[in-house]
């Protein structure tokens, strides 16, 4: 028996136990910079295999996060961890929203290969019907408004199943395996953090992909080559400003409405761009206290697009200065927050084709009838691609298709759990031959 | 003892039996529409004290009320009011917030003299400081986030002592008393409706008031004459427009929060007017549901205010016609309502001087320095005087000074009790003067 | 013949005299810093009457005066003063705009009485209908846009039958006679710089006044207390971009166009004032240079006014900033030019009353019925009434009742010529008495 | 000699004929409805050479035409044309604005090829400088601020050398011929009504083409495919309100500038398109009388564009809808009107293949290195072959390459007139070829 006949027959022996840590995973659904029991169990697992654990300020400097919630509501979630079964030896290594974990596996002289798997849910509120799989089954999220609704349960999963099946042909690897799992991939938050602290330097090949709907009438099982998603930057904007009486003395205030006001229009006017597609969205506006108050305190929550990095930056530009020009138009302050941000996905082509051969002649899987793969939405993986590129090697995203009950995001989301052992199959196979000179 | 001694007489004794309601009134805070309780309690005192009872649609058409919660809070505050004690009898003619109860005493022929009382709290998180006095005699709300802030629960308590009082003298009474319990006075809410219904038709006086800080230095526990207050309008306005992926196709959308942020900013375009003062507010305003979907709903709280009813109809008209605009701007509707209004209050000279006189001379108070009192906000007790002055009456908003915690509005309000036993006097002595004839 | 019988006689027997002078004038209107002939013309006379004169920056330090036209307009307007008969001697110190000219007479000790006559015209194209008297009888303006259509014209010649009528009781005067012909009234442009170069400095009496409409049915031919007026500051404010083609790269425009309608907009969002009215208005807005051009240039006229000089500031500071901010908006510069001034006009009752008893006792003039006058409109004279008050003097406006064929600023405009005799008595005689101690 | 032989003989031998025709039309422009002189000119020559000859109405009916000018200036453009020499017996026939003119040859039966030239020059000062050619030989423009500054008056004359040219070799023609010589199509103003008219319908095979500027160590003399451009739509909107004293009574005003200012603002908030690129330009705006006056008038002049005709559509919806909203809001009125429009360019592969073909074998000239050209810009020729192919006939827009002196629209601008014998081979050479079956 090859490696890559090893590789297959772990995957299907982990199969069941693949299928229990993804439902488990599933009901005990944290969001961005909460998944700390995901995080402790990840640690565990690494760490019972033989792999070397990062975890905390050694994945990510914590200043680097974007889009952390509130000290409160992080204290109140490590709560919640411990109480549903963190592992209490790796959990106090989140506390404070340090998630996310890292596992190495060091194979002498070679090239290093990284790999991505993202482990955050979303804020969904996941449908409570009967017909609802994950209900039916008993594994429907029990963290009311948290919900793995775009198959990151199922990544995380993979990732651990690549581990065990890597694990197995160890002594056929030469060179050096990285291991993300990264957190707060949901509003594009996590993965800068991840490559400023270097995890992503130095590295020869980088794979990593997303759970996706397969075609009808199409039995291919994967897509090598994916790339677009338009880049992106979130931010929060908010305006201080100065109560008064609305009937007494107007004149008194300062009104963070009308700043928050006009800078929506006039985020609208950034012009459009000669050089390519570019977004503009004002998503959420909370502004004032009472009806006869000068409101003294706006919220925007925002975030601009572009179909490249520059365009995006273009954009980044003219509204950060239209903040803060609205800011100063009614005497207000603003303090404008960056939550979280992207760039396109770029597929290097060499490695894709190489991955997909392995796939296709050594793990006998069925290429989508399609070559490549057009992602829509933003994904920050991107970041880690580009420093790979950056460096001289090579980074591909890739699609792992199956079956799914309904669209990511959705309430009803659930995929096809056959995908887990497929996934473990292209990531361990691809690995194995890169690695393998 | 003459009459007015014997007014006197009542109201004293009366004291600690008005400390103790006005107390329990204050610890149970029922806001505008709520006042379930606290509506029972006063139609149980009226009915014992002989007085004919007016509750329910008798004192408002439903539908003539503004600015009415939904459902669901009546129906919570209904379960609220019968937990903390309201009188079983009288309380089921409130359900669905028809608050509100007048007493009628009739005494032969003579002229009709009506008095206002309004008896709903404020939305304001009271004080738990140790020395607020509320909260060291513990009678502090309990009903958290509902406080009578404005002196209401006062101005309720004088009312029955004033039943109290006219009921002794009733036999020296010559025509009819009309006493009227207000709600949802704070947002300017309720008046109107009970106008509406008749009740201010064929009045020959009308007496009301409000307590107020007393002027250091002045011993002055009244004003008779007070005027002015701006006439004002409350809308909510709610934009619908149609949701859809900002990055994927923003053109798929209706963005309600252009046409919201449109409105804010147009509004204060309403010319300033050469015949006087206005004012336009929009204090609140909530839109979008994510950062990443055009927002398909924003609601704005807004106001406007005139020195005048014209000046008010003024805005009115531009407010109107402008938020109709800016939903048409973005392909969006607008759902506008009337959430209060008030136009200003206007005393009669006449009527003043002759209450001036009857306390002074018959009933011992002193009357402030200042001869006049300029109120500033809005009260829609002006519609009553306004209903009685149309039809050749005589009405009067009075001041009632005592000593004063904290402002109006503030969650350290508190005002001095003394105010209770004076303003007993005050009203009843007038009245008995009023009805000698 | 006491002093103010000659005076009286001076007067009526320059009547003729006066009349073909303000003619002239009118024929030959030249509006604000523009008044090369009209200055020269004062100029020569006033030195033929024997008076000290002050031309050029010996009046205003050229730059101490607002909103003055370019170098280009200056010089055609030079040339066509000379043109058409402006003094050769004189006119030459008005070159580039340095109009207005200041007569002194000293006559010993005793208080300086100040006087001003304002001497422009307006941008307003003069009626040609055969029934506008100008045009029946030979005086309208020959430059076509250029009419006095708001009396400066008999302002000027009223000043100059007072310089006559002072100058035949000259023995009886004691104390300092200052003549102030003032440019640039329009558009409160000019009072200020002459305020700035000391000319109203330890003046004891100051007096002026306009020629307004008689009322029907009364005989007054004016009245001394005249006040009110709006504090105002006229701005220009010119925006700059820079151009791009709209459809190739909107990207590398910067929008001017965007700046000046945002500015429009959030300058009606100055909040209105509890402390009294205010006013904001953009009068004009000029912008763009074709169609498919990114608009790299916007100009806007705009003023603000205020109930006080207070309320006024409060304007110009809101204004000001929103004017900078809209420019930030759109990474567009802008340049802010104060076009003109002016504060609300205060009379003292004192020396109004010593003016009016002169005028009814020594005069035989009738007073106006009405004792006050409030103006509105705004009226830059308020600077030197200012600086005379703030230094113990007193100062007046008065008004000039008199018959009129259409309201000021209409291009019908006329008013009854015997208000020139009736002006020279008004002030001649006060400063008479004034100057008598 | 062959009929191609021919073609190019006529060519050569009318070079300096056609120069001097290019640099008259050059020294007398006239810009779009104005080419009154220049139309006179092309129907005499074409009368001359024995073409039918369509006028006036008879080339479109003059509601259809877009963006006229008014009246009067139409009438002095006429008197301008007489006086310069236009044809009196035919100029007649273009006063109003009538211009344009349309030359049919009837050679029996066969196909029909249409082709267009147009005529207008643009609203360009041209350059002064001794050093640019048509001024140096002194044919630059003596219309001052109207320039042929894009190439048209070689485009009449091109024009002028293929009906000269096919009248050569009129017996080896079958078919019918159509030259169409348009108006108006800077600001894409003409097109369109020429197609309403009908001239367009039953055309088997259409030719046009654009003078442009040849690439460096390019030999080529023409590209037969170009496509490209941006669908758009030109509007004049102007606002009516009403006016007002800004100081005085600001309330009795409708700000018109509100209106336009909001419009402004909101039409840049039109959505980004999913579907791809979009535009959105408001060029010019004007509006006010004075600074004083609350502003009862406002034009705007605006254009969008959509890369597909789709997308243009979409502009024009949102943007209609916009600019009357803005209207509603500030209570004034609305006029808008379309002043142009054009869709995207659409070359058919196959005619442009055979056009080519015939140009390099059998007129001997060089394609330019690039198969095909892509357009930037609007061309309303775009409406013209839509209604071509829309009804089976093939049509091209071609480029005929030569040396240029500054970019188009550029005061500068001048051509290789070269291109006018080349351009006469192209277009006469490839109709024989269609003709010839």
């Amino acid at each position: 028996m090859n490696g890559y006949e090893l590789i297959a027959k772990v995957a299907e022996e982990s199969r069941e136990e693949m299928v229990a840590r993804r439902r488990d995973y599933h009901k005990y659904a944290e969001s961005g910079w909460f998944e700390m029991r995901t995080s402790s169990l990840i640690a565990r697992e690494l760490t019972n295999l033989g792999y070397e654990v990062l975890m905390g300020e050694d994945v990510c400097n914590p200043e680097d996060r974007m889009g952390v919630p509130d000290e409160k509501e992080l204290e109140e979630s490590y709560e919640r961890a411990v109480a549903q079964g963190a592992d209490p030896e790796f959990v106090v290594r989140t506390r404070g929203g340090k998630t996310g974990v890292i596992g190495i596996l060091r194979c002498g002289e070679g090239p290093t290969v990284a790999m991505r798997f993202d482990i955050d849910a979303l804020g969904v509120y996941e449908s409570d019907e009967a017909d609802h799989k994950p209900m039916a089954e008993g594994f429907a999220s029990v963290n009311y408004g948290t919900m793995h609704a775009c198959g990151h349960d199922g990544h995380a999963t993979i990732g651990l199943g690549v581990a065990k099946a890597l694990m197995a042909v160890k002594d056929q690897l030469h060179g050096t395996v990285r291991l993300i799992f990264q957190p707060g991939e949901e509003g594009v938050r996590g993965a800068k953090g991840i490559v400023m602290k270097g995890h992503l330097d130095n590295v020869d090949y980088f794979l990593s992909g997303h759970i996706s709907k397969h075609q009808a009438d199409d039995p291919g099982v994967f897509v090598a080559n994916s790339y677009g998603a338009l880049a992106t930057c979130k931010y929060d904007a908010v305006y201080h400003g100065f109560a008064a009486h609305a009937g007494g003395s107007p004149n008194s205030g300062k009104n963070a409405m009308l700043s928050a006001c006009t800078a929506v229009l006039n985020l609208q006017a950034i012009p459009r761009h000669g050089g390519g597609a570019t977004r503009i969205n004002v998503g959420r506006l909370i502004a004032g206290s009472g009806r006869n108050v000068i409101c003294d305190e706006a919220k925007l929550e925002l975030e601009v697009r572009g179909a490249t990095a520059e365009l995006n930056d273009y954009m980044c530009q003219h509204a950060e200065r239209i903040l803060k020009a609205a800011a100063a138009m009614h005497d207000c302050t603003v303090d404008i927050k960056l939550m979280g941000s992207a760039i396109p996905l770029k597929s290097d082509a060499e490695l894709a084709e190489r991955v997909r051969k392995v796939a296709e002649e050594k793990m006998g899987l069925v290429h989508d009838k399609r070559d490549t793969f057009k992602s829509s939405g933003s994904e920050d993986c991107s970041y880690m691609m580009q420093r790979v590129q950056e460096q001289g090697g090579q980074a591909i995203f890739m699609r792992l298709m199956t079956t799914m009950a309904a669209g990511g995001h959705n309430r009803r989301y659930d995929f096809g759990e056959k995908v887990l052992v497929d996934g473990v199959k292209i990531y361990a196979g691809a690995t194995l031959d890169l690695m393998s000179e």
